[in-house]
């Protein structure tokens, strides 16, 4: 393994920290049976709700694996099934392509598209959802082509709730159109401007008018938190009692908790028999959060976009989003998504639309697997399990411990001196391992600083100079193998 | 205003979007009452819950403000009061300094250390804590420094459970002692490999002795929710009998989500009297939204970290938090914290620990505020509490509206043209927005663009050259203007 002697913290794209830290071997982890397996038969009766969650499964390009028996492989997934929950049954609606083309800095020429819905294709989404084709002669022109691309995702389009913009996305391809309009008071009064009659009446006919061309249509309102509940509940009533595949529940404004979103996604659960939706900003970071509870409360569709991109800080973010539900069941979002992909798919996109991958971002966050503390670093080499809820590999990643600090333990230490096969007892690895904190309290130590370290020290033991606690005659040690090196240089200048 | 042509998307320090921008004018904004209406007496009867909440308010270094009659201010909080939500009642216990010095990139020496005390205190925070004085030499003796500093924040340290470290720790003159134990089967088995016998007589004994020295307490235990609920609760109950004044709950690997937050929290609400303390890990991006929720069920204490830096990607980031507190009640918050101090802080402790903030961060995001969709900038201009659940003027930033892009709507390009004092009629402005999107769908446009445009079309019009359609007039009048631009460019250089 090549070893810089720092991280680069700037690059376009992040490399894993390397450095100071220890990369840690993979094979030993506990290891995961074949996927295959995650196809049994559920053992929770959730499969009997497909009947009440309307045309979920049906609606998606291939119906989602069975349930799997969570318990047996995540000894701390809930121990009663909870009937509404569809955290193991649900259904992405990935829009990169659309709410993401309304991020600052977006701007997506075609092949660019066609890049960023292939890639999100092969990460497995059941659908991708792109700009109206109202809203541009480019955005058209890109939307009949992405649908000629035969993608195994469904192909849908975002428009107003308006028949010219309905008549011209039927005639892109599509497999399905969103329809949108705002409900709440705030926008009725200072955005559109129209009353409950007025929304229903449109609502019925672009309805009718996209399912008589044979496609899904769903049917969302807009900032629904801020919608008054009874106009909310008794449109979707209506949309549903005419056949609309899926309705759709928007934080627009991102000032949805998770308590609300739970209760209305729950509410809206014994009023409808359709597919829920739900759409949500980030505004107070609570978006994936907020789609986890979604599920709990019955909803059948997540949107996300890849790194959360879109309007302001934008939406529920793909990745993180597969971070929580991979947390609740591992084995049904690995059967369903490519894991090892997301990482190239959130780099392209970032590319895209200039950014960076945010440091603190789930699963690809450049130091997501990297572990620092003295005691974590002990228990994460005894079993990774103990500080990760995550399994790096399971998305081609990999786990780093970090020792070269003052935070750093023994025990990680006594990991780094096995690496490099130097014999040393537990005594004289915490006697190296004060003399590695007392250095790291001055400057962060890299790699080559803690390895010269450990070998001078198991020198120094093996040749009898050495014993417990004799900093003054390390430090001699040291100094003298620092002058050779630096002879050794200057010899071969 | 300077209006450079494009966004540096890579600065260290993002500026806000300019570019093709719309700086929006918030003195137009509804305007706040002063902060001091804040301190009115609570409407919702909570204030009732002191005595249940323990010590709350007494440990923090103020009482905090009393609850403000949040209906008056924001029309969409919760109708009712919840009895046991400290939503807007709480504490912080910022740990930048100590989970934070656990962050991959970190090293903090003591010019930085007290640089960010001192930023914390200046924000506001309740307490601050800190690397426990037995991590190292310079730990300890960073830690007496901060506590000579004299801040109105109080000093925390965190340490092991364990009497040695509670020695050292109670001699650096901080005002209390976090302690930690791991209690999860996978820790007691993998980590420090004692049983809860062992765990309960250890934290007796330290409690008992940093009592002794009258300064404040905790007890938390580490990776709570993988741990046995009949143990945990057990251990609180005994130690909230001997007088702890705060028992913590801690997601250590970020697996909980915001309903076991809430359902965990609620049940040690109603076993001990003493305050309660949540810290949470991001590693599924829930931290922000699991804080909400335990301050919901009746935690008193959040920890976070400016930007969420800690172990791995992090803990509930401080701003996070703030955005997500204010969405709920804004005057309370605002009353609490400097809230223009925010970014600061934010880029002092980025640029200690080499990160970007990141674009999609809530608040300081470079586009948190940028509104893009044509839908979105008319709305935000007949009222920003159509699209913004948080007023940017009330952290110290501005709003913009992005008009260049074609997704670009004729509300938003007439508020330009007021801006630059130009007389067009409606039909005149839909017609130029038509040629704004025709030139957006090949490349983004400039505010500098947008505007030469504008200001051509106007002439064409003044001159009686051009009529609502006619774009090739448009087009010509375009090129005449670019050509002698180029001109004058010419002849000056």
């Amino acid at each position: 393994m090549s070893q810089p002697t720092h991280v680069c913290h700037h690059s376009e794209t992040y490399d894993e920290p390397r450095g100071e830290m220890v990369p840690i071997d993979l094979s030993s982890a506990p290891v995961h049976p074949p996927n295959a397996k995650a196809h049994a038969n559920g053992v929770n009766g959730h499969n009997k709700l497909n009947g009440v969650n309307g045309t979920n499964g049906a609606n998606g390009h291939a119906a989602p694996p069975m349930k799997s028996p969570a318990k047996q492989f995540n000894p701390y997934a809930p121990r009663y099934a909870d009937f509404l929950s569809n955290v193991s049954n649900f259904n992405i609606i990935e829009s990169t392509l659309r709410e993401g083309e309304q991020f600052a800095n977006a701007f997506f020429d075609t092949e660019t598209k066609i890049k960023i819905a292939k890639a999100l294709d092969a990460f497995g989404v059941e659908y991708i959802e792109l700009t109206s084709p109202a809203a541009s002669e480019q955005s058209r022109a890109d939307c009949e082509a992405i649908c000629k691309l035969g993608l195994r995702a469904k192909i849908l389009t975002h428009i107003r709730c308006h028949m010219d913009d309905a008549r011209i996305a039927v005639e892109t391809g599509v497999d399905g159109v969103d329809v949108v309009i705002g409900t709440s008071s705030f926008l009725r009064e200072f955005s559109h401007g129209k009353d409950m009659a007025y929304i229903t009446r449109t609502a019925i006919e672009v309805i009718e008018f996209v399912k008589s061309k044979g496609i899904e249509v769903r049917f969302s309102s807009e900032d629904s938190f801020r919608s008054d509940l009874v106009d909310l509940l008794s449109i979707y009533q209506t949309v549903d009692k005419i056949g609309v595949n899926r309705v759709g529940i928007a934080d627009t404004v991102g000032c949805a908790n998770p308590r609300q979103v739970y209760d209305l996604v729950r509410t809206l659960r014994g009023v409808v028999s359709c597919d829920i939706e739900i759409h949500l900003h980030n505004d107070t970071g609570c978006a994936i959060a907020n789609a986890f509870c979604a599920l709990e409360a019955g909803a059948t569709h997540i949107d996300t976009s890849v790194l959360g991109i879109g309007e302001r800080v934008g939406i529920t973010p793909l990745g993180g989003l597969i971070a929580c539900l991979y947390a609740a069941n591992p084995e049904y979002v690995k059967a369903k998504y490519n894991l090892p992909a997301l990482r190239e798919l959130e780099n392209l996109v970032a590319e895209a639309v200039e950014v960076s991958v945010p440091f603190c971002n789930p699963i690809t966050g450049y130091c997501a697997f990297t572990h620092k503390a003295g005691i974590h670093a002990k228990a994460i080499l005894n079993n990774p399990s103990t500080y990760e809820i995550l399994k790096p590999e399971d998305f081609g990643l990999t786990r780093y411990v970090s020792i070269g600090h003052r935070l750093t333990g023994w025990n990680a230490v006594k990991s780094r001196v096995e690496q490099l096969q130097l014999k040393l007892t537990d005594d004289q690895i915490k006697d190296v391992t004060a003399k590695i904190k007392e250095l790291a309290d001055v400057r962060t130590q890299s790699m080559e600083d803690v390895d010269t370290l450990l070998r001078v020290y198991h020198s120094g033991v093996e040749s009898g100079e050495l014993e417990l606690g004799q900093r003054h005659i390390l430090d001699r040690l040291l100094e003298k193998h620092r002058s050779q090196s630096q002879e050794r240089v200057s010899a071969a200048a």
